[in-house]
């Protein structure tokens, strides 16, 4: 498929950096969202050549449509473009929870639409158009997740596209990509927002914590900065493996809160030795492969 | 005091940096260790004026000691310097934890040497004087908790020593310290670290984890990355105000489990709403107030 024609359905961070890569490639790109501003400000700043709320109008005449919106609010979308989707046109997504939009989407799309899961490496803590960025996805992974029905032909169009980004296409399986995406990425966003909740506990303590506050907790905590629709949707639509991570990092501290109670300096010590060693391992390892 | 002879104990990342800074100031500074090669590296890179591994020596003559080893050392140190320190030196130290380090040191000095507990927000993931930094205190809070016998005039000199290396002084109570700390910071150093430890329980996963990790994983575990003994000496110095801490929120992700199981989009939105807003005024605090 030479040049395809692009429709980029819900223009924020994502769906906004997509459109600028894709445009300066030299593809036509149309931008679909609710919100009339977002698309003023697409076109104003180069991420669509035009932009429409008629969803049925934007997607019917793409080659390959993005879905950039929150999880949850997939389903309900591909429902209503399904009818008007061009035979051998291409949906893909760029949601962090792969199993749940499968099996959704490829139910809602007809014969010879094809359905390709995506999941760029590209997060940030802000979010809406104003803040793409052309060279977000620039040397980041860029995950795909066809299934079983998934013709090779499809999968190749969208990685070819999103190669033209910058980004180091890699392809996952769905059921590895869930669990590994839940304990590297989902777990640690909860618990971030745990952390800081967590302050919530201290009334009256605010000048002290904000203080003591060093380049440690704006680190560890960056990314409870993230949009909360999105996360929320994360959460409800890879609920078991996140909701095993995160029980499994309760008896993680819970075994350090009893090596602290018991004042197990060797253990206490085993615990922070280990992380730094498996930590370094890994950092130096995406140095060396990239991420 | 004008010119106060300055002798650091332990020549690492927090030891050298004050020493670059203080040497720059025009102050004489000793630098003690058990390790001759860092003291090397350090007189090498101008953080000492000399080196000794002459605990009592290198104390002897100095105005003001600054201990700079991981906390559960400095009591033994004290102990070793006690005998033969000035009338009227002053001893200070940067451990994190200032309740526990208060009680023993004040016990172990003469009359008339007092202790003036500090504590800079400086942390790096790296440490060893071969990445000390002349700026690592610039902008950064400096908290001191003096306690009940410590004389005014000390808490000056010390205070004055510090702004010389572009730090901002705070004074606070040592019980609120213990627990504010605690939660900004003790506690999310441990949960990075648990973070991490975490990715053990997936063998044979590591590269499609490592495929996934971006951004957010680098931040959110950056100080799990930190020196494994400062770390244990802080668990084992503010048990307490740790646990309580790390209990509080195995309980918050114990209702964020429950909420995404129960599939509550409006609790688990709330969770991460009320966390972006939260720490979103915070980031907004430190940048109005500095750190």
């Amino acid at each position: 498929m030479k040049n395809p024609r692009i429709t980029i359905i819900g223009v924020g961070l994502i769906g906004g950096s997509l459109g600028l890569a894709l445009k300066a490639a030299g593809l036509d790109v149309t931008g679909v969202d609710s919100d009339p501003d977002s698309l003023g400000i697409a076109v104003e700043r180069g991420s669509i050549d035009r932009g429409t709320t008629d969803l049925a109008g934007g997607a019917a005449e793409a080659d390959v449509v993005f879905l950039c919106t929150p999880v949850l609010q997939i389903p309900a979308l591909v429902a209503r473009i399904a009818p008007h989707l061009k035979a051998g046109a291409i949906v893909t997504d760029v949601g962090s929870t792969k199993k749940f939009l499968g099996e959704k989407i490829t139910r809602l799309l007809p014969r010879g639409v094809h359905y390709v899961g995506g999941h760029p490496m590209a997060g940030r803590e802000k979010s809406g158009v104003a803040a793409a960025d052309i060279d977000l996805f620039r040397d980041k992974r860029y995950i795909f997740t066809p299934g079983a029905a998934t013709p090779p032909a499809a999968v190749a169009v969208v990685a070819d596209l999103i190669r033209k980004t910058g980004a180091r296409v890699t392809v996952m399986d769905i059921a590895h990509h869930d669990d590994c995406a839940a304990v590297i990425s989902h777990v640690p966003h909860v618990v971030a927002a745990g952390l800081v909740n967590l302050l919530g506990r201290y009334p009256g303590e605010e000048e002290n914590i904000g203080a003591l506050a060093g380049g440690g907790f704006c680190d560890t905590t960056r990314i409870a900065s993230s949009n909360a629709d999105m996360w929320a949707d994360i959460c409800l639509t890879n609920p078991a493996a996140i909701t095993v991570g995160l029980e499994e990092l309760q008896a993680l501290l819970g075994d350090i809160v009893a090596a602290i109670r018991r004042g197990d300096r060797e253990a206490v010590h085993a615990f922070f030795a280990a992380a730094k060693t498996r930590r370094d391992n890994i950092i130096a390892s995406l140095a060396t492969n990239g991420r």
